[in-house]
This record gives structure tokens, sequence and C-alpha cells, in this order.
């Protein structure tokens, strides 16, 4: 059930020993969004505690300074979720909550309504934007460290205010937060302005292969099995890597090939009018209409020509599909 | 003489005949600026061009969209200064009207004063969002061009709100901007997530020869003469390029040295408490405390050298400069 902000402020001030649920392989915005809540709930004189099915990124550990005992012990008696679109995203540790989250907080509109109550602002650019509005309507004042969390998600979340979805409420919103003490310049710095040694490894090798095709209007970059060996089973390391080939001036299909094992995962990345996600259901996958994937077997030279061969038919005709598969 | 918000709205009422002159190497926030401003005195009933000694890159051509004749063609009543801290900035076109500025707008503190009159406000994070506070002090609109100007300018000086300048006042600024109509995605899409093919070269070819000193807490790299060959005269596409080896993970020290005919041009960006300033001072150059640069002459060879001499005495001693060496 969808419920008001106003039924979830009563619902928070009416209820007591929180757990609050982050999703799986946290980001920023779970994380900043829990972050908050639970200090705020603490400063209500509530008892409260985190819960994660996996480890929090050690480049989040400022949020968790002064914060004793952040994640919990006792039987909870209100579970929250927040940033958890969908139940499968509790992970393998929390997912035996599934039936028993009483409130889910979340900006998604995939959300599937799988708790008891919903409060769901998908005009939100964040989670954390949400938590910043019902501190304000819990009447409380967000501290340092709670200002901390919810700008960590907003800038997180709208790629530090560059993607479209930030609205002017999210500027706003970061405006009160820099206000109340929120060290906006050391959070950019942490999570955009910092690569690891090797990601710049990752990147080079990235570069060094790249393909242009059709008049440089494609461009293709692969990270191979020898790249895979040195990254080992940490995938963060290539987060964001996928937007490096659409980024070069003039490329209008992106692809990125990740050769594991006998599989290739494929991200195709395209600018408008180009439909990637038309382009990734002609080989079996599917997405959003600027970013979607597909999964191929065979040698890299093979899917190199199935992906190109797909690609060349839409920057030649145009997107062709029959009205009925745009369902599919 | 330092003029008030007011004295400014009152002597640009009182004008006409505008020549609104931008700095030479134009970047986004003199260019937003002044279209910005050019825009709302037309609106007015006022007459106005632009000028500058340097051509507008392309890459900005959206802001002159529907703007007729925006480079003018008649004798100037009144000059304004946008984002012109320095006389010498006006660039080998404009440096014979440098005693005949009336009004500079400016948010540098380094601001010569070599205007009649200079409003200058150095809180604000760029220049457009002081004629975003003046423009509504004219008691005038933004229209979406005018929008889009102030959100260029906002957007670039502060790297995508990035940087530790970006203020309250300077996101609620772009808030209302995009309320205002500007396309703020769009504008980050052309400013801040597109690269040249010769951009990509550049980054590929400076990570290849990618040096890693001092435990890893020193990255250099090179823009060789034979990259300049790539490259040519215009030094455009290596903005920024400086600050890639400071962003690397634990890198306290990123030296870039640009090898040009027998010279080399050397940036130091450090990360606190190292002092790139005091270290470029000990090789005869200068600058802030976290981005500073110098020239040496030599093989690259023997710049390094010297270079790596100075950056080792300062990771290893700290910066221990004497007081009276600071003022130099």
């Amino acid at each position: 059930m969808e419920i008001t902000l106003q039924s979830t402020v009563d619902f928070l001030k009416s209820r007591d020993r929180y757990s609050i649920f982050l999703h799986a392989s946290p980001d920023g915005d779970t994380i900043g969004a829990g972050v908050a809540l639970l200090r705020t709930l603490r400063k209500m004189g509530k008892r409260a505690y985190l819960a994660c099915s996996d480890p929090i990124p050690a480049r989040y550990n400022y949020l968790f300074e002064e914060l004793p005992e952040p994640f919990g012990g006792f039987q909870p008696e209100t579970i929250v979720a927040v940033d958890i679109a969908d139940e499968k995203l509790l992970g393998d540790a929390l997912e035996c909550y599934e039936s028993d989250i009483d409130l889910c907080i979340d900006h998604h509109a995939s959300n599937t309504l799988y708790a008891r109550r919903t409060y769901l602002d998908v005009k939100a650019a964040a989670t954390c934007e949400i938590i910043g509005n019902l501190i304000k309507a819990l009447g409380q004042e967000p501290d340092r460290h709670i200002a901390d969390g919810i700008f960590t998600g907003l800038a997180t979340d709208t790629g530090c205010f560059r993607y479209t979805n930030t609205t002017p409420a999210a500027h706003r919103m970061a405006a009160d937060m820099i206000e109340a003490g929120a060290d906006a310049g050391q959070i950019n710095r942490l999570m955009f302005d910092t690569k690891s040694r090797l990601r710049i490894e990752i990147e080079r090798a990235a570069l060094q292969n790249i393909e242009f095709h059709f008049d440089n209007r494609c461009a293709l970059i692969c990270i191979t099995k020898e790249m895979y060996e040195l990254i080992g089973t940490d995938e963060s390391e290539l987060d964001g890597i996928t937007s490096l080939p659409r980024q070069i001036e003039g490329v209008l299909v992106g692809v990125t090939i990740r050769q594991r094992g006998d599989k290739c995962k494929i991200s195709i990345r395209t600018r408008v009018p180009y439909d990637a996600s038309a382009m990734c259901r002609m080989l079996g996958g599917g997405g959003h209409v600027c970013a979607a994937g597909c999964e191929l077997s065979g040698s890299l030279d093979e899917v190199k020509r199935q992906i190109l061969a797909v690609v060349e038919e839409f920057l030649t005709h145009g997107n062709q599909e029959q009205p009925g598969e745009a369902a599919l």
C-alpha cells in the first residue's frame, strides 16, 4: 500500500526498535539514506540499527564517524527498507525478511510495492532527497553527519548533479545540506575525483584496443580475459566504464564487451535517436532506450561481428522495429 | 571604485549602446555571463553587442541560438567587462580599451579594479551567479536562453557543482535557472560528457607513459613533443589534463610535464598538506597551494630529475620553507 509523507511521519513516530535495510551491493544513495534515517531516529530517542547483505565499501567510511554500533543486534520491531525497489535486492542475508518489511522509502518508479507500506516519490532524484524532506516533516534538524549522508546520496545518484534527473529540488536540497554542514567538497573528491591504480590500468587498456566503425559513429571497447585477471572478482572497478565509448565526440553508439569465460557480456549505450534497447533485443537482450545489454557466446571476433552487423543496420536504416516487438 | 548591486542596477538602467567584453580565451563563465547580460539588456530595450579578442569555441554555439548579431558594429557608449579580473585578459583586440571600461562585473578576488566601476562579489561561485542576481535586481525575468547562459557559467566554473567553490547560493541559482528553462541535461552532456577523439588519444598516450615514484605518492605524466604534433596549436584539448595524475588513489603529488620546443612547462597538483606553490618556487615558478607551475629547460630526463628531487624533499621532510620565503 502506498502511503503519504504525513502517514510516514506518523508511522515512524509511533514505532521503535528499528532495523533499516540497505540494498545488496550498497551504493551511496542507500547507505546515505540509511545512515541519515538511523541518526535521525536515534536523535528522536528511538533504538535503530542498519542491516545489509553485503559489506559497505570502504570509501563510505566517513559516514560512520561518531556512529556507535551502526549494525545491530536485536530482534527488530520495525523494518524499514531504504532505496530498495524490489525484494530481490534484499540480498542473501536479508531475503528471509521479504514479507516482513513494514515500510519502504524509495524513489524508483519500478518499485514492486512488496512492503506493507511504501512511501514512494518518483520525482525525487534520490531516496536521500526523500529522507531530507522526511526529516523536515518529522520536525528534526539535520546535523552535519546527517547532512553528509543526504548529500552523498544526492551527489552519487545524480552523477554529481550532471544527469537529467537533477531537478531544482535536488539542487535546493544539496544547498540545504551544505548549510547544515555537509562536507560537499570532500565527499565529491572521494566519489568523483579519485580513481584506483587498477582503474587507471583498465581505462588505459580499454582505450588501447578501442575500435571505431561506420564513420566513427560507433566506438567499441573490450574488457578482455587478460584484463579480468587483473581485476579479479570485484567488478566495482568497472563501474561506469560502459559510458566511456559513448563519451567520444560524434559517437552515437558505444559498445562495451566484457569477456568472461566463454560468454561475452555486451553493453550498448546510444545517443538519441538510436535505440540501444531495440539493438539488444535483436541479440536476445533488452534494457532502456539509451542503455541496454545482452549476452553472446563465441569467440571475440564472432561476437564483434554479430554486434556490428546489428549496429550497422540501425545506423543505416534507423530504428525500424515493428511496433509489436517493442513490448517484448 | 567598487560599487554596490543597487548602483550597478541604476548604472545599467541609465545607459545605452552597450559593448559587453568577454575575456581572451573565453570560457563558459565569461560567455554565459556576456550572453545573459546581452539578452537582458536587449529585453530592456537597450542596444547591446558582445566583443571578444578570441573566437568563441564551437561547443558554446547553443548559447547563440535566436540571437541576432551578437557581435556588434557600433561605437559603444558603455563598455561592460564580465568575468575579466585583470586588464591583461582583454586580449590583443580589446587591450586598447583598457582605460575605457565603464563597469566590470566579476567574482575573482584577484580583480585589479582597473575599471571605472567594479561590482565584485568574491563569494559568488561564478560571474554568472552575480548576473543572475543582477537580472532579478533589474526586475527582469530570465527566459530560457538567459537561463542557459547563467547555468553554463555556474556549471563550468564549479566543475559541474563538484569543486569546493560550490556554495548553497550556487546550487539555488542552478535550481532557479532549471525552472526558468535551462536545458541543464544537454549543457552538462556537452560540457562534461563529451571528449574529442584527439583528447582520447592524448589521455591514452599520457596514461601509457605514466610513472609512479616514492611509494606511489607521486605520479608523473608527460605531454611529449610527439603528442604536440598531434595536438597542433590548440592547447584547449589539454584542458584539465593536469588534474589526471592527482586523481589516482594515494597520489599526493601529481606532476604534468608539457614538452614544447626546448622548454618544459611543469604543472604540479598536490593534496593537503603538500604545498605545490612552495615546490614550484624552488624551481623558479609559483602558484596556489594545491596547483602551481614552473618552466624548466633541458632534456626530459634532466627536467624529471630536477622535479623529482624537489618532490622527494617535500614528501620526506614536509613543507619546510622559511616563513620569509612564502611571500616571494
